[in-house]
C-alpha cells in the first residue's frame, strides 16, 4: 500500500522527541491507545509510522510520517484532516511538508492551465505577467467596471477582485460581474477579469455560471474558508475556467505555505497562487517566498506549473528586485499602490505594464 | 450601521501599537492606502475603525476593531473571511473574541436543540452526558456496529465516529450507518449514534441523507474542513437533526477555542462541541476551557446553550474531577480508554456511565 508521507517540525527536546513523534503518528492515525487495538492489518497498514526523525537544531526535529494510502479516500477534505486535522490544535508542531502518493497527485490533476495557459490567455511570451485588484470593498458596480476600465487601458493582463468583495448589498455578484465585463469590453483592451467567488458550494456554483454567462472565463477562490473538498469540486466541473487561489485564513505560520499553496492548492487545480511577498505587509521570508515559487513551478508528475503571485503591498519601486527575485516565471500584482494614482490610475498602471514589459528576462 | 467587532491580542511595543492597529483595521477591511480612497462614505463606514488599545502586559495589546455589518453580508465564510482572513498570515495577533450584531446572530440562529434537546434525545435528566468513539480506522462496518452495540450495552448516550472516519473502501459510510445503527436496534439500548460527515456539499447532503435514512438523528461535522458557510447551509437545510462540531483543522492557538467553537461554531448551529480538554493530549489550559465552556453555555441574545464535550486523552479517572470543574452542564467524552478494555468494554463503559449518573450534581 503506498503512503502519504507528512512532515512536521516539532519542537522538542532530544529525549523527548521520540515518544512525541510516535504520538503524532497515532493522533493523525488511529487516535486511540496501540494497546486497544486488536487487529495486526490495521497495526500494520493504518497506524502512522515514524519513518525518519532528524535534528535540524534549534531545538527543533524533522520528523517523517508515513500515512496510510486508504485512509484518504479521494477526499481533498479527509487529505488535510489526515494530515495536520488534530495536530493542528497543538502548538508544537508545523506542518512542513507532504509527499503525495503519485495517483493521488494525478486523481486531483492539478491546473487546468497552468502559468503557459494563463500567459495565452493574456497573448503575452516569456515574460512575467501583471495583475492588479479592484477595491476598495463599498464602491458600487459601476465604479468597480470605471476603475477595471482604467487598468485595463494601462495594458494590464488581470483585473481580480479584492478578496473582501463577496456578494453584499452595495455590489452585488452578478451586477458586478456584469458592469465590470462591460466596462473591459468598451475599454477595448484585452484584460481579464478575475472575480471572487464566495459561499457555500451551491453560491459557488451560481456565482461561476452567472461569471461565465458574463464571458469570464478565470476566477478567484479562497480554499481554506470555501474547504478544500469544495474547491477541488469546482475545479472539476469548470474544465474551461482558470483558478487563482487567495491565501485567506491560511493561517499558514503553522502550514508551511509552499505545501499548502505550492504543493496542495496546485494538485487541487489552482492555476495562480496568491501569497504574501517579503518585505510586504506580511512576514513570509525571501527563502518561504522562493521555495514556494519554485514549489508551484517544478515539474511534478506531469501536471501543469501554477504561476506564484506575490503581493501584499507591492509598489513599482519594487519592480526590477521582483524580477531580479523570481524571474519570468512570475505574475506580479499591485493593488494599492496604483490606486494611490486616483485620477492618473491608467498611466500609473502603463508604467507598471512596461516596466514588466521592459525587464530583461534571460 | 451596526459593526461586527474583532479584538485582537497583538504583540507589539507600545510605541508601535498604534499603526499597527490602524494597518490591522485596514488590512480587515478595505486592504489598500487609505489615501487611495476617495469616497467619504467608505472611508467613513466601511474601513475598519480601532474603537480601543489596552496593554494587556508581556507585550501584549487587546486591540478593539469595529467592522462595518455591510461586509459581511449573510455568509459565514465572508464572516470568517472579515474577522481573520488576511491578517491569520501575520504571526503577531492572534483573533480574541468578537461581539456580533444581534442580527447577524439571529440570521445564523444557533443550535436547533443544544444541550437540552440533546439530554432529552438521551432521556437525560439534568446531568452530564456520556459519549464514547467508534475507532480505529481500518474496521469494517460490522466491526464498528459489535463495537457500538458494546458501548450501547454499557449504557452510554451518544456513540460518535471517529473524525478520521470518512468514507473510505474499507468502510463506505453508507454500509457504516446501515451497520452501526442495525447493531444498536439489536443491542436494545437507547444510545444515539453520530456519524461524522465529511466531503464536498454535495458529499455532505447524500451522507447526510444516507444517515436519516437509516435512523441517525444526529450528526458530527468538521467545520473548519468543509468550510464554515457549508456548515451553516447543511444546518439550515436539516431542521430536525442535530450537530457535533469537531475542532479538526481549527488550529486554534491563533484563534481562540472560546470564540472559535463557543461562539462561532455555536451561532452556526453546533449543539455540541468537541474540544480538547486540559490535561489531556493537547495544550489547552484550565481558563480556556472554563472560558470555552462559559461561552457555550451563556445566555445569549435567545440562542440555545451548546453543550461542551472536554476530549483527547480522558479516563474514567478523571471523570470526579472534569464534574467538579465543568458541573452538569457538560458531555463527556471517553474513547480510546474505553477501547483498551477490549473484551470488558461493555463493563468500562457501564462504570463510565455508573459514575457520571452517580455523581452529585448540585
Amino acid at each position: 500500500m503506498s503512503r502519504l508521507v507528512a512532515i512536521y517540525h516539532v519542537r522538542s527536546d532530544a529525549r523527548a522527541i521520540e515518544p512525541r513523534a510516535k504520538a503524532i503518528a497515532v493522533e493523525q492515525s488511529v487516535e486511540m491507545p496501540l494497546t486497544a487495538i486488536e487487529d495486526q492489518e490495521i497495526l500494520d497498514q493504518i497506524v502512522g509510522k515514524v519513518e525518519a526523525i532528524s535534528d535540524i537544531g534549534n531545538g527543533t526535529f524533522a520528523v517523517r510520517i508515513g500515512l496510510s494510502r486508504a485512509t484518504l479516500g479521494h477526499d481533498a477534505g479527509q487529505l488535510i484532516n489526515m494530515l495536520f486535522g488534530n495536530t493542528s490544535l497543538q502548538d508544537d508542531v508545523v506542518l512542513r511538508d507532504a509527499e503525495f502518493p503519485d495517483d493521488v497527485i494525478a486523481d486531483f490533476g492539478g491546473p487546468h492551465f497552468g502559468i503557459a495557459g494563463l500567459r495565452e490567455r493574456a497573448g503575452a511570451g516569456p515574460r512575467a505577467l501583471t495583475c492588479s485588484a479592484l477595491k476598495p470593498q463599498g464602491l458600487n458596480p459601476a465604479r468597480l467596471g470605471d476603475l477595471a476600465a482604467r487598468f485595463a487601458r494601462g495594458g494590464i493582463d488581470y483585473i481580480k477582485d479584492d478578496h473582501g468583495l463577496a456578494d453584499q448589498s452595495y455590489s452585488p455578484f452578478a451586477s458586478r460581474c456584469e458592469a465590470v465585463m462591460q466596462a473591459l469590453r468598451a475599454s477595448g483592451a484585452g484584460a481579464r477579469y478575475v472575480p471572487s467567488l464566495s459561499g457555500d458550494l451551491d453560491a459557488l456554483r451560481a456565482q461561476i455560471a452567472v461569471a461565465k454567462n458574463a464571458g469570464v472565463d478565470t476566477v478567484m477562490v479562497q480554499p481554506m474558508i470555501m474547504g478544500l473538498s469544495n474547491f477541488a469540486k469546482l475545479v472539476r466541473e469548470n474544465q474551461g475556467v482558470a483558478f487563482f487561489a487567495h491565501p485567506t485564513l491560511a493561517g499558514a505560520s503553522r502550514i508551511s505555505p509552499q505545501l499548502l499553496f505550492g504543493k496542495i492548492f496546485r494538485m487541487l487545480g489552482a492555476d495562480a497562487l496568491v501569497f504574501p511577498n517579503h518585505g510586504g505587509r506580511f512576514g513570509y521570508t525571501p527563502d518561504t517566498c522562493r521555495d514556494l515559487a519554485h514549489t508551484a513551478l517544478v515539474d511534478w508528475q506531469g501536471i501543469r506549473p501554477a504561476v506564484p503571485v506575490p503581493a501584499g503591498g507591492m509598489t513599482i519601486e519594487r519592480i526590477g528586485e521582483m524580477l531580479d527575485f523570481y524571474g519570468s516565471e512570475v505574475m506580479l500584482l499591485i493593488g494599492g499602490a496604483l490606486l494611490e494614482a486616483r485620477e492618473r490610475l491608467t498611466e500609473e498602471t502603463a508604467a507598471f505594464v512596461a516596466k514588466v514589459k521592459g525587464y530583461r528576462y534571460d
